[in-house]
């Protein structure tokens, strides 16, 4: 039976990958890299380097390549359903010409639980039915434990939840207490209050990596400009942050 | 300066460790343990094979006595004030016996960033004022993660929110999508609802694992059971779960 493993590789830190991880990549005979195309070329380089770090031995990377997405969607569910149904063909295929004795693999930034389609793709190629193989999740550390660690901070208060979130939520629901995750709009910027601590960072685990906290009214410009300078620095960024109301 | 590193070891599972977590364990003089004597013998030895398998060369280890503390306080919150408090006396008095060109470290299951009071505690000990020392975090997988990967799992529906909490905080505000922790008391059987799917787990990461899942109202009554038989036989349990409104 085909194998395929989904291994989660930390958030751009080589050395925040796992015993596990390590030891799943080395035995995988093909990498599946899904939408490289799209990809940064610096993010292209970091997992490179993570596989020649990590890996000895033999394997062929394989370019899956990614549909085109409607990324303002009026439908947003309706939108991501689509484009997941195609990513799986386009995947099934590849992974149908793969001898059926070897071993695939997709990697995945931070964690495959964590606001990750892959594992949405996979259950859609075995729901298809035309392809059956056995698959493995493999965790990873999520840029939310990096950030919480560059600042030495806990998620929650003392006995009480972690709500996580992402920009688009936060401008629909605004909180003072929430992590939050793909907001390309500083949406921060949307809650109200005097009392709320933010702690920021971008590009975490990286060479490029900066961080900012204080008081939300305080810092929030300083952020809002900071992540513009960065990202046209670079061409892209990848950030997130947690807000706390203080008590 | 004295130099502390707070390390992440992960839910149980020796492999889940990252390479930043074993290069930060080499580098290591002194390792405190917390609370060693209220600990499961269990999880001291796998504790311990995680320092047999990855860390070459000498160091010590040394027992931070647990101030004790009361269960179940009306005060929860007043409680748990006064007894980091304590803790970070007695950490401080071993901390300063240590040379100080000495590194020490404190090992974390999961991430100190979710639901443990480590940081709090180093925190209040350079609040005292009495020792300075640098110190670093080095992020874990936490058995939240651990429990997705082996249900293989996504925790958030497309685009919505994760909320973690805790089995007390679950009686308090009962909700048909969280992540639950620190549950003793099986309190999935306090949210109502006939749509709900559960991903249980206990002991993950670890040989003796058991997962269950499936609809709230048909699992329920075999994970309560699976989970005292499962106690009485070990003497202790640790186990997560996801609960997750069907649509």
């Amino acid at each position: 039976m085909r194998k395929l493993s989904v291994i989660g590789i930390g958030a751009g830190d080589p050395d925040q990958v796992t015993v596990q991880a390590i030891k799943a990549m080395n035995l995988v005979d093909v990498f599946f890299v899904i939408g490289k195309g799209a990809e940064k070329q610096e993010l292209v380089d970091v997992r490179t380097g993570i596989l020649d770090s990590h890996v000895d031995g033999e394997y062929r990377i394989v370019e899956v390549a990614d549909p085109p997405r409607d990324r303002t969607p009026d439908d947003y569910k309706g939108v991501v359903d689509d484009w997941h149904d195609r990513r799986a063909e386009v995947l099934e295929k590849h992974f149908a010409a793969v001898p059926d004795d070897e071993i695939g693999a997709i990697l995945v930034w931070g964690d495959p639980s964590l606001y990750d389609s892959t594992l949405r793709i996979v259950e859609r190629v075995l729901a298809r039915g035309n392809l059956s193989f056995a698959y493995t999740v493999v965790p990873g550390i999520t840029s939310v434990q990096a950030l919480a660690a560059r600042h030495r901070i806990v998620l929650n208060a003392i006995g009480e939840p972690v709500h996580i979130t992402t920009g688009r939520k936060l401008r629909d629901e605004p909180t003072g207490n929430a992590v939050v995750m793909l907001d390309a709009d500083c949406s921060f910027t949307a809650v109200a209050g005097d009392d709320i601590h933010i702690w920021w960072g971008a590009y975490l685990g990286m060479a490029d990596e900066v961080l900012i906290d204080g008081n939300l009214r305080e810092v929030e410009d300083d952020i809002v400009r900071t992540r513009a300078t960065l990202r046209d620095r670079k061409g892209w960024i990848m950030d997130t942050y947690l807000l706390r109301q203080q008590m």
